[in-house]
């Protein structure tokens, strides 16, 4: 992600490498959430996975039945529970993501280097324009490179991360779990949803998948052996104090992990209905803890945060919420902008935009650790009386936590590009109301130059730009020529002050075309956002967020889709959007 | 087209040639239709052209002001007028739909061999399974290549077609049009919009299109120019008795048309908007009359069609209502898939599948040739009194022809593929009804093994099947065991009488899922139709289609997605569907 949006961004000097000789087959993540869903869509890059992906749309909670023998379903809840453009998750094998994003950078001018691992890395000030040195190897030969800046996204293993001093820490009792892709014979009803099934005997968790050829369709389970691979008493608690005797415990454990268990225990699970299992194609045993490292970026002797971790490097969790290829292609998503707005010198002296990298993603994955370990507990937790888990209790977590497992109600903390909002709009912050932090949530709209229906996510792909969005007052309808000042500076002035092309305004208006004629909007709108002049035709704007029609608003959206700034009242805006850029861009 | 679907079906022995050295980069046809849209998605290859190209939405008429001085806004009307999945039109370059086109071939293992002209071809009985014999030369060769059928798509001036002995016959006086793209400068409000504009001084059409880069963005201007390319008195009218007499007139009326004569008029046009000419990407001088061939396809000895033509080397006409490259790619769609079949034997013996190829794209030519002298001769008069044209009648043209022009409305002839309706549904056959001949209507479902929503084109996508659509009584909802045996006789007995895959089973049920359970269905739609069991969860299935929820129904679609039989009722339909499949079908 992070090498797909560089390239787009004009970035060539880039070296991508992985360890990997090729793309991955089988197994491995599979779901994309609502956002990542929407950041795809904004690189062009959703229609085969919204295609040919399986989309969830409904989750079914199923518990033990009154008598414990069976299994009964206690309600169908959507599998999103907040608003998006796609409410829903895909599932689609990880092979084909990489080979959308391998497709996608070779056509803007770089390639995946396979086959070359890193082995470690250093600054080295003997040119200190290029001071970190890394050490890779492959095809028998061992390759030096200094760059300005490297990105980790290593894995768990990682040693970017190594090289930075940095652990992954938190809990150390790993969950083992056993996960299968299979196409399966059943009679169980909802197999084709993803369902969360508590049985008297157990768990499991069954993620419906994309087809693979003709009829032959993809079911993953995931489940959770708890009794079957107790911790050995015999073997001493891990610790990082005893790091052999934890490598051994952990090694036991995951090894009582076996085809044949999965199996059985999915069967077991589901009784009393039928089960059967053709075409695994892949299956494995996951023992992960929940952890994270204290940071993401490490500095060189100047002070620039030239060394940086993305994804499993800085967080790992249980799959069960399904986060792992969406929380990691986020941070490779957040970070790129600022790396390539800082290599092109759009950043101004004195702002330190790559800081907010850090500042912004350990926020997230703490709270992702967080999340999975309340969610993962309940859902390895037995539903009854004994435990005080309920069925209400665990679909309260499951939809409550949907903002964030969705990654649509993700809030992005205070700071250099998140600005303090005085009035917070009343309702719902996940709604779509807007938020500085928050995603500029997508609504439909009718442009008027050409009168499309229009999702305003598709006037504003990921281009690397600022948008200055000018939602105006129904005041505008009778009495254009009292907006026009507002307007050029929202339009013209202050685009103008920045390099070329890096802002752009959009102009929103409330109702529909009516009497509005071209002319009614300044010449500089015209001529600066022909495409940009968007109709609130279906009523959907200034409602999803949260904008008086009578009073207007304006907001900064960030070359992300993530608000930057609300500005109080429109008469102040002009003045509020230049102190917020002139804080992360040079002027000219 | 034609060779798009061929190698989509399977059908690898097809050599694809085209005399032009290089895909065209500018200019030609450019305009797509809503059906045409709709068959390119059932392809999967209408993401980019929805994306990427000009999205026609609203056509703007302009006419005389009072005083005759300028010209004024009378109307906006929808750009399409019948309902439609893609209720718009788009423009893209034409050699953008070839790029598509090229890269779903050698997806598909297909290729186009440029530079090749045919020269001439003949029957000849050496080889009875091969007796297309075809001459063509290029890269200094001549090549001669037997064949068991031959389809020209060569143009006006098909070589095929002269083969064949066929003329195009038809309208002999040609109009001349002026027609040029161009990124534009212009205080006209409207240029993002199609535009129809009568001033006193004539008429142009705008056509908008895509952008090409950055911010410049192409508007194709049509002006015809009737009073500066009059028929020269002192040479004699075209006939076909004088042919040389003809040419001379027409190279002398084509030769007035100049890229001055284009932009002079277009600026008297639009007064008192100003309009200038930056980046002329194309221009051209068309000269066309409305015509058609009597015929499209020749038999050998045998009585076997084995020569066909497609396209305009059938039909010719205005570009007025953006037909051309629209009719003719249908017309490869219609005749590939009859191809296929008879290629793969699934065709009954005695059954000529492919002689419905020229019986229902005769038609359509036909009426695109009387649809476009009438609009055409609309647009070139001038509003007025004096004329009896008035603004009303012409969008009255537009908007009826509007069935016709986006090819949603068009209504194959009864035939082998095309069964007599016994009760036609009441309403506007455009909208949606269920009859015999017209492309089944797209409508939005909720799918009940995974929830998903559908449109159910895409759950009926171009791969050569037939489909049985049953749309189920209310009455199953209460009492689903009663339905057991019409569902066993059209989702398993019935696709049991034919080779595997060539025919599928589609069931819709009434309102939404509700206290329905996979259980009521049975066990074979469960197998054979997991995907296919759609529930009308919008209200919108048997309202569009018109089908009595009291009463259900029955329908056979066509591999290209028209409507090939409406059964007369539930209980009839097994017969009368198994009558209609073993009358197009191989039994095994």
């Amino acid at each position: 992600m992070t090498s797909v949006c560089l390239a787009r961004y004009g970035i060539t000097s880039v070296l991508t490498v992985d360890e990997k000789t090729a793309q991955i087959h089988a197994g491995q993540a599979d779901g994309i959430q609502p956002r990542t869903l929407e950041v795809l869509q904004s690189l062009d890059l959703a229609h085969e996975v919204l295609t040919q992906g399986c989309q969830m749309h409904e989750v079914g909670f199923w518990n033990p039945t009154e008598d414990g023998a069976g299994i009964v379903r206690t309600a169908f809840v959507p599998d999103v529970a907040v608003p998006a453009r796609y409410p829903h998750e895909v599932t689609i094998h990880q092979g084909r993501i990489e080979r959308i994003f391998n497709e996608d950078l070779e056509k803007n001018g770089n390639k995946v280097q396979r086959g070359w691992k890193v082995s470690g890395w250093e600054f080295d000030y003997e040119d200190e324009e290029f001071p970190v040195v890394v050490k890779m190897s492959g095809q028998d030969m061992e390759r030096v490179v200094r760059a300005k800046y490297l990105v980790g996204a290593d894995g768990a293993h990682s040693t970017v991360r190594d090289g930075m001093g940095l652990k992954l820490v938190g809990d150390h009792t790993d969950h083992v779990w056993g996960v299968m892709d299979a196409v399966v014979k059943t009679d169980f009803p909802d197999i084709r949803k993803r369902c969360a099934i508590h049985s008297s005997t157990g768990s499991i968790m069954i993620i419906p998948r994309e087809r693979i050829s003709g009829n032959k369709v993809l079911t993953r389970i995931y489940c959770q052996m708890e009794d079957e691979v107790e911790r050995d008493p015999t073997i001493a608690a891990p610790s990082t104090a005893d790091p052999t005797a934890a490598k051994q415990q952990a090694k036991k454990r995951r090894e009582k992990v076996t085809l044949e268990r999965i199996i059985s225990q999915s069967q077991k699970v589901l009784a009393p209905y039928t089960i059967s299992f053709a075409d695994i194609d892949w299956w494995a045993a996951y023992q992960i803890g929940q952890r994270a490292t204290t940071k993401f970026s490490t500095a060189d002797k100047n002070g620039v945060l030239r060394v940086h971790i993305a994804g499993d490097a800085c967080h790992t969790h249980s799959p069960k919420a399904g986060q792992g290829m969406n929380v990691s292609m986020m941070d490779g998503f957040n970070l790129s902008w600022k790396l390539a707005h800082v290599l092109n010198g759009l950043s101004p002296a004195g702002a330190d935009l790559i800081a907010t990298y850090e500042h912004e993603r350990l926020d997230i994955a703490r709270q992702l650790i967080a999340f999975d370990t309340e969610f993962s507990s309940m859902f390895s937790g037995k539903i009854g009386a004994e435990t005080g888990l309920t069925h209400e209790k665990f679909v309260k977590v499951f939809s409550t936590g949907s903002g964030f497992t969705s990654g649509c109600g993700i809030q992005y903390r205070e700071g250099l590009l998140v600005a303090k909002q005085e009035t917070t709009p009343s309702g719902a912050p996940e709604s779509g109301l807007l938020i500085p932090g928050r995603r500029l949530m997508n609504v439909r709209t009718k442009r008027f130059a050409d009168a499309n229906p229009r999702d305003i996510h598709d006037d504003m792909p990921t281009s690397g730009r600022y948008r200055i969005v000018a939602a105006l007052p129904t005041a505008f309808r009778t009495d254009p020529a009292a907006f026009q000042k507002v307007l050029e500076g929202l339009v013209e002035t202050l685009p103008g002050r920045f390099p070329e092309g890096v802002v752009e305004s959009v102009v929103v208006f409330p109702g529909e075309r009516g009497s509005l004629e071209w002319t009614d909007f300044p010449a500089c709108v015209r001529e600066r956002s022909e495409w940009l002049v968007l109709g609130d035709h279906y009523g959907m704007v200034y409602k999803t967020w949260g904008v008086e029609e009578s009073a207007g608003g304006v907001a900064v959206v960030r070359p992300d889709g993530y608000v930057g700034l609300v500005a109080s009242a429109l008469d102040a805006a002009v003045a509020e959007v230049g102190t917020y850029l002139e804080g992360v861009l040079r002027t000219v």
